[in-house]
C-alpha cells in the first residue's frame, strides 16, 4: 500500500436510512475499499439532530454532534456527505461546505434538480466536486455511465424506470389485477411507499431525476421547472389489461429526448412493448435505457433505493472524489458532463405540445353504427394515424371500450383530437390517454 | 472553452472495423466530445499495413504510415490506440508505447488476458495508463462500472453474456429449432460469425473477457491459463427445448465467483431461469450481471461488438486518459481496480473440481422398471440432491429421455456420478450435462 497517501476524513451529515447504510458499508468493506482507493477513507465525524440514533449507529467510532455546520468548518474534513434531504437546511449545508472548500457527496435529487445551477457554479468556482451518483437510480452507476462511459456519443435519448415505488405499484396492479388504491395501501404497509406518497406517485421524484439526466445527457442547464410531470394515480386496471392484450406493459418513465430544436423532458405512464428488457423490470427495481448514436442502446439495471444500494453509490462517489481530493484537478469530469462554458445554448426544454409520442386511447363508446367512422375521422383530421385497434365485446348498457394505438404524433394534435372525441355524442365520459414509446 | 488546454494527439494503429469506427465517431462527434473533455482530441496519425485502406478511410485528415512504430516514437503523440489485435505485433506495440511514455488504449482482450501482468506492471512503472474498456463487452461501460461504479462493494460474482456470436447462435437455435451446425452457417453468412469461428464457439473469446473481469472484480492477477473453458458445440436442440419446458434458457456465460478459499473462473453453457433479464438478452447483444454485497444485483446491457459500439468504448477511454494525460496522476484508477501492491494474495483460481453449480442432466434410458431407482441411487451416493425431474414419453426403440435438475453441488461429485451413470446398463450413450445457475 502506498503510505504516502494520507487518510481521507469524511463528515457525514444525516444518519437515517442512507446515512446508516453508508456508515455500515464503509466500515464493513473498509479494507477492500482502501485497497482500491490507495488510501484509507474514514467517516471521522457524524452530525444528526437525533443524537441518540447517531450514538446507536456510530458508537465511539466517530465524533458525533448535532451541529452540521461544525463539520463544514472542520479543517480536518475533506469531504462532506449530505444525506439530510429536502431543499431547506440541505441547501445551506451544501453551499457552505463548498464555500469552505469541501468536496460534497449527496443523494439529494430534489436539491440538485431545483438549485443545481447555483450549486454547481459555486463548486466549479471553488474547484471542488459535488458528486451525486446516488441522486439518480440509487445503486446503479448511471451518472458515471452517462457522464464518462458514453462520452463518445451524441446521446439521442434516455428513458428510465427511476422510481421504485411506482414500479412496484404498477407491477402489483398487473400481477394481481388490483386497483391503484388497493396496491398503494399494500405498498405503504410493506414500506415501499411513504405515508405521504405524493412525490412518488405524482411523478415528482422521477422528474427530479430525469431533470438531472437531461442536463448531463445533452449539456443543458438543470431546469426542473420546465419538466412535464404526470403520475400514475389515474391508471386503471383495465388499461393495464388492455395494454397487455396489445403486447405492451405500462411503466412510469422519465424520458429525455433530443429533438432538432430542443429537448423533451417528461415523466408519465408509458406503454412499452413487452419484449423490451425495460418492460420486464419488475417490483421496486430501477433501470435506465440510453440511446447513443455510436453505441446504440445500452441498459443499466439495479436497485433504485434502500440503505445499502444507495450507500453503494454514495461511497463510489466518495472514493472517486478521494482519488483526486487534494489535487488541482479535482473537477476531472465536469459536474454536468459538459464543461461549464460549453453547455448547449440552442437546446431549450420543449413545451409539451411539441413533444412527439405514440398514444394509447381508450374510448368508452355507445355500441352504435357509425361511431367508429366519426372517431377515425377526427383522428385523420389531426393527421394522427392508427397503428392498432381493439374493440372489446359490448359491456353492459350497450357500451364498449374501443382501444386505439396511434403512430407517433405531436402532443398538441392528440390533445385537440381528444377534445373533439369527448364531444362526440357516442363517447361516454373521458377518453383515457396514455403515451406510448417503442424505445428503439 | 478552456483555451489553456492543448489538443491531445492520438496515434491510431489498425484501421480495420473498430479502427475505422473509432475514426468515424471521433470525427463525427468531435465538437460534442471536446465540450465534454475540455480540450480537442484528434487522431493525428494513423498506421496500418494496408495503406490503401487507410487512405480511403482517413484521406488527408491525418498522417498515414505503414510503420506502427513510427507513431510510438513520435513525441507529438500522447495516446496510442492499439487496434491491431492478436498477441504478436500488438504486444510489441503496447510494450514499446509504454516504454516511450505513451498512454495506451486497446480493445485487445486476448493480449491482456495472456500478458496483462507484464503489460500493467510496465505501465504502472512508467506512470501511464493502459485503458481497455473495449476489451470486455464492447460498448457497455462494464469496466468502468466494476472498477469505479461499484468500489463500495465486495463483489460476490459476475456472470455475463460476453460473446455475441454464441448468443446469436443460441437465440436462433431456440427460436427456429435448428441445429448448431445449421445456425453456425447462417451466422457466418450474416457476418455474425467468422470464417474460422473457433475462438467464439469454443468459448475462448469469452474466457479472455471473463479473465479480465475476475481480476478487476476480486483484485487478483490476470490468469487466463487457469480459466475453465467449454464452448457451445455440443449443445443439441433437444436440450434447449427441454430446458424451456423446465422454465430455463441456455446461455454461454462467463462466470467469476468468489468462494471462501478462491475464485471460480469459468465459461460454459448455462441454464438460467427464463424470468431473469439475462435470460432475455437475445441475438448478438451482450449483458453482464454483477452481484455486490451492498448494491445487490446490477445489470449492464448493450452491443458487445461492431464498429461503432466498440469505438464508443475506445473513445470513452481516450477521453478518460486525456483528462489526466499530462498530470502526475494519470493512473487515477489502478489498472486492475485494486492498487498493484494490494492484490488479493489468498484467492487462487480454484480447480474446476471445486466449483459449485446446479446441473441439468439428460440421460437416454431404456424404458425399464428399476432404471430410475438406480439413477437416483447413484446421485444420492454422491450427495447430489434432485430439484426437478422430467421423464419424456418413450421415444422409438423403447428408450426415453430422462431430464434431471440437481441442486448445487461440487463439480467433482457430478463428474463421478456421470461416470457411474454412463456405466449403467440401462443408460444409452453419453449423459448430456449442462451447468445451471439461479443468479440470485
Amino acid at each position: 500500500m502506498n503510505d504516502n497517501k494520507k487518510q481521507i476524513n469524511v463528515g457525514l451529515i444525516g444518519i437515517g436510512t442512507v446515512g446508516g447504510g453508508t456508515w455500515t458499508v464503509l466500515k464493513r468493506n473498509a479494507e477492500e475499499i482502501t485497497r482500491r482507493a490507495g488510501r484509507p477513507i474514514k467517516i471521522t465525524h457524524v452530525a444528526d439532530k437525533n443524537l441518540d440514533l447517531a450514538n446507536k449507529v456510530v458508537g465511539n467510532d466517530a465524533t458525533i454532534t448535532d451541529d452540521a455546520f461544525a463539520l463544514i468548518k472542520n479543517p480536518d474534513i475533506q469531504i462532506i456527505v449530505e444525506l439530510v434531504g429536502g431543499v431547506g437546511i440541505a441547501k445551506n449545508i451544501v453551499l457552505q461546505a463548498i464555500e469552505n472548500g469541501k468536496h460534497v457527496v449527496t443523494a439529494n435529487k430534489a436539491l440538485l434538480a431545483k438549485f443545481g445551477e447555483e450549486i454547481f457554479a459555486a463548486a466549479h468556482k471553488k474547484g471542488v466536486m459535488v458528486a451525486f451518483e446516488a441522486a439518480v437510480a440509487g445503486g446503479i452507476p448511471i451518472i458515471k455511465a452517462l457522464r464518462e462511459g458514453l462520452t463518445a456519443n451524441r446521446i439521442e435519448w434516455a428513458a428510465g424506470i427511476i422510481n421504485g415505488t411506482t414500479n412496484f405499484i404498477l407491477s402489483e396492479m398487473r400481477d394481481k389485477g388490483l386497483t391503484f388504491a388497493d396496491v398503494l395501501k399494500e405498498a405503504q404497509r410493506l414500506g415501499y411507499a411513504e405515508a405521504d406518497p405524493t412525490f412518488d406517485i405524482e411523478g415528482v421524484d422521477a422528474a427530479h431525476k430525469a431533470t438531472l439526466m437531461a442536463a448531463i445527457a445533452f449539456g443543458i442547464p438543470v431546469q426542473f421547472d420546465k419538466a412535464y410531470i404526470e403520475g400514475i394515480t389515474k391508471l386503471e386496471s383495465a388499461d393495464i389489461a388492455y395494454a397487455e392484450q396489445l403486447g405492451y406493459r405500462i411503466k412510469l418513465l422519465g424520458i429525455v429526448r433530443r429533438q432538432q430544436d430542443g429537448v423533451e423532458l417528461r415523466v408519465h405512464p408509458t406503454l412499452i412493448p413487452e419484449k423490451r428488457l425495460l418492460a420486464n423490470v419488475e417490483g421496486a427495481m430501477n433501470a435506465v435505457l440510453v440511446k447513443g448514436d455510436a453505441v446504440g442502446l445500452t441498459l443499466y439495471y439495479g436497485k433504485g433505493a434502500g440503505a445499502e444500494p444507495t450507500a453503494s453509490a454514495v461511497i463510489a462517489d466518495i472514493v472517486d472524489v478521494a482519488r483526486l481530493c487534494d489535487s488541482e484537478i479535482a473537477e476531472r469530469v465536469p459536474h454536468l458532463a459538459f464543461q461549464p462554458d460549453a453547455l448547449s445554448t440552442n437546446l431549450p426544454i420543449l413545451p409539451m405540445g411539441e413533444v412527439l409520442t405514440g398514444n394509447y386511447l381508450r374510448i368508452r363508446v355507445e355500441d352504435k353504427a357509425g361511431a367508429l367512422a366519426k372517431i377515425t375521422a377526427i383522428l385523420a383530421e389531426q393527421d394522427i394515424s392508427i397503428d392498432a385497434l381493439l374493440q372489446k365485446e359490448a359491456l353492459s348498457k350497450g357500451e364498449t371500450d374501443l382501444i386505439i394505438l396511434t403512430h407517433i404524433c405531436k402532443e398538441k394534435a392528440v390533445l385537440a383530437a381528444i377534445e373533439k372525441l369527448e364531444k362526440l355524442e357516442t363517447t361516454k365520459g373521458k377518453v383515457q390517454r396514455i403515451r406510448r414509446e417503442e424505445l428503439l
